[in-house]
């Protein structure tokens, strides 16, 4: 399916600034009639031009002045990033050559091509899907190991593959289904209501780890987020600073310094990790303090680890009910708790305690390396834990799933009341669409519903 | 000459940060043994493909995971920018992406490149001389039409070609000269005296016109001085906030509210021009005031425009005097003065005046368009009469032709007073070493002397 782009779109594709290089990038069936307008060769034209072939031209400015020396590379239909005709024409990167350049493209024919047209027209030419070209953007984005590989992964087409494994599981248990229709006089049953109901449930159980990858996925790609909890004034401030390596946050000796959470991301090994630093929690007369205190509890809530800071220089008795008080927040079905001991070089105070555990000081640095080594390894395994499963990081993915998941659980139920082919079947319909609305694909027509049926059960009537 | 790179340089392009597609160059002898260490290809490796033509590849980590795919254009040595095997690698703009492959790039042996190196290389390839590797620079950083044309000019190697026929007609000056040295005992004088003089005279007087032209040439480059002047309260600083089109320096109705200079450059037409606000002229006995005031006066000095402000509210004898009194510190020659009768707004009073001039009201907007445009044609006409001269915009430029033409004047003294051959000898030289020395090429020796002997006269000793 080739998209027929009547325009022809230009755009610089390089950062704007001063540099090297900048790229402008021309794409569309009059690429190479715009090009021939504006860009000199010493022989040739550009639409004589093989495709993957590099020439160096001139461009002129309408009063005969030289505007700059360039290299163009040249791309024909179907084989470039957008699937149409382009070229990419590399420049010397100043401001003026660049704005001068696209005025003398847009003069010539060419459109300014609006934000993520390039990547659009790949997909309306059938270069990439949907779910493909928004990786796109996220590896743009990515800014850390693990999410740059969960967005590679998606490029390639990994979890594109997944998803037309899954539509076209549930595609076949329609044409199934519809067949029957097709045959209800005769009241036949080509679908084995068993063999159907296995199906459902194998990718019912798909849907549902993609889904539960969200978590872990959405955390990879905004920062896995580590809330630093724990009673006034032990030190969680000067924690974040210090793992920050700046003043981020306010610190005094004074309890109650911090009351908005204050967040900052930095990259530790192969992951970012958002860090959250939290209002001391104690009892509190003073309203604004309390209103950053029921925050913080909340905070905690959505945390993937919590760092628990103690204050060795308190009692023994204190430090014990302030880490049971901790804990008891803790869903330790999906939260790591570690537990802090700060103010370590104040003494030699050690408090026995079971699970992960480091005796730091924020404020001398101490333990940091350590407690850093083990965030970053933490996290690694975590990754890896999830194999080389697809992990879900795009919302309208997750909501997409979600859709098909409750399409999915209606059929199951209409499979166990023998519900009537026809209702069931609209709900496999509707799931489908969810599926393939992730990938951009089209809606199921009653075209491609036949020919699965008529490729796989030759019924030769 | 080919300058042999023992080491292999490698460099992000284009400047940082999240965009469509970033450039990672790489040049030396080892680039393609390093491509083919980083870059995967589908068919071939990279020491095997053609010069100028594109390639897809793809990038792996060392863990086997996909960093990215990638267009990797192929330069072979000399056809290249810096005149050595070479290559380009188009990657997917994220600076995550960009930096591991530079790590990969240079773990497989190349070297990250000193600022400017691939230039430098240019140069000692022979690719281009000196005074066109300084015009990439100026390119990159012009931001008007003005600057960009004269940078252009110079990278075409028009300059260059001036200087080289400079130093070719003194080269055959010295050659003659010391010809006679060689033949001392012969007494025979190879060289005309007169004939020797008018050369001389052809070449001092070229090289005062490059000298001369070092003052548009400057002010071009770093924006044209237009220096704002008049007495106080007139609204000097209304006007250059009307300019620049924003609040940029403080105006109030108290006279004498500017000490400070404000300079701002904003692009009018084809050139960038540098406003200068002064504070107003007039008796105070105000210490900083007057300081502020002594410093306008040297700002009008510095300017090729000045722009003189009278309040139309004033009495007529007044602004006669005002008119007077900045006509007086103009110097005609090289400056143009422009009469601006401020707050036209307030009247319809207008003052007889010969001469540019405009009524114009700095609060209301009023006549400014006329002001820009005039403003625009003036330098177009003066650049224009400059004609396809070279304008000299550098000052390592400007300061060796005025050593070329200090040593030259010795020379003509020289040759006026009978000076021995061999002294006049070693004035020429040093011209044209200073002349040589803008293009970097190597200063004339002995054999290049001779080369030249040979081949204009066959002594056939």
């Amino acid at each position: 399916m080739h998209f027929a782009s009547e325009d022809t779109i230009a755009a610089p594709a390089t950062v704007p600034g001063a540099g090297a290089i900048s790229i402008i990038r021309v794409s569309g069936s009059g690429t190479f009639a715009v090009a021939d307008r504006v860009i000199s060769f010493k022989s040739g034209r550009c639409s004589e031009f093989e495709g993957y072939s590099i020439h160096y031209g001139a461009i002129y400015l309408p009063d005969g002045e030289l505007l700059d020396n360039v290299l163009v590379s040249v791309f024909r239909a179907p084989h470039s990033y957008t699937g149409e005709d382009s070229v990419e024409i590399s420049c010397h990167a100043s401001s003026y050559i660049v704005s001068k350049l696209m005025m003398l493209l847009l003069d010539a024919g060419a459109r300014a091509a609006e934000p993520g047209e390039f990547t659009r027209r790949a997909y309306l030419n059938g270069k990439m899907d949907l779910a493909q070209a928004e990786s796109v953007a996220d590896i743009i984005a990515a800014e850390d190991a693990a999410s740059h590989r969960i967005a590679v992964r998606q490029m390639r087409g990994g979890f594109s593959q997944e998803l037309k494994d899954l539509a076209d599981n549930l595609l076949e248990m329609t044409a199934l289904m519809e067949l029957e229709l097709d045959f209800s006089e005769e009241d036949v049953e080509f679908a084995d209501r068993g063999k159907l109901n296995d199906l459902l449930d194998r990718v019912l159980s798909h849907i549902d780890s993609l889904l539960s990858s969200f978590r872990l996925g959405n955390a990879i790609k905004n920062g896995i987020p580590v809330t630093i909890a724990g009673a006034a004034n032990t030190g969680k401030s000067t924690l974040l600073n210090a793992l920050l390596g700046e003043d981020r946050a306010i610190v005094s000796d004074i309890a109650g310094t911090t009351r908005d959470t204050v967040e900052e991301t930095v990259t530790i090994g192969d992951c970012r990790f958002r860090f959250i630093d939290t209002a001391g929690i104690r009892s509190t007369g003073e309203a604004i303090e309390q209103l950053g205190i029921e925050r913080s509890l909340r905070k905690i809530e959505d945390a993937s680890i919590v760092l628990g800071v103690v204050d060795l220089s308190d009692a023994e008795d204190v430090i014990a009910s302030q880490i049971e008080s901790l804990r008891s927040r803790i869903d330790f079905s999906r939260q790591q708790f570690v537990l802090l001991q700060n103010k370590a070089d104040l003494g030699d105070k050690q408090i026995a305690y079971d699970g992960p555990c480091f005796r730091i000081s924020a404020r001398t640095g101490l333990g940091l390396p350590a407690l850093r080594d083990w965030l970053a390894s933490y996290e690694k395994d975590r990754i890896a834990g999830a194999g080389s499963e697809t992990l879900l990081t795009n919302l309208r993915h997750f909501q997409a799933l979600n859709e098909a998941r409750t399409a999915l659980l209606r059929v199951r139920d209409g499979l166990a009341t023998s519900l009537p082919t026809d209702l069931v079947s609209q709900d496999l319909r509707e799931a489908i669409r969810s599926l393939q609305s992730i990938l951009g694909t089209s809606t199921p027509d009653v075209e491609s519903t036949l020919g699965l049926i008529f490729s796989r059960f030759c019924i030769g009537k």
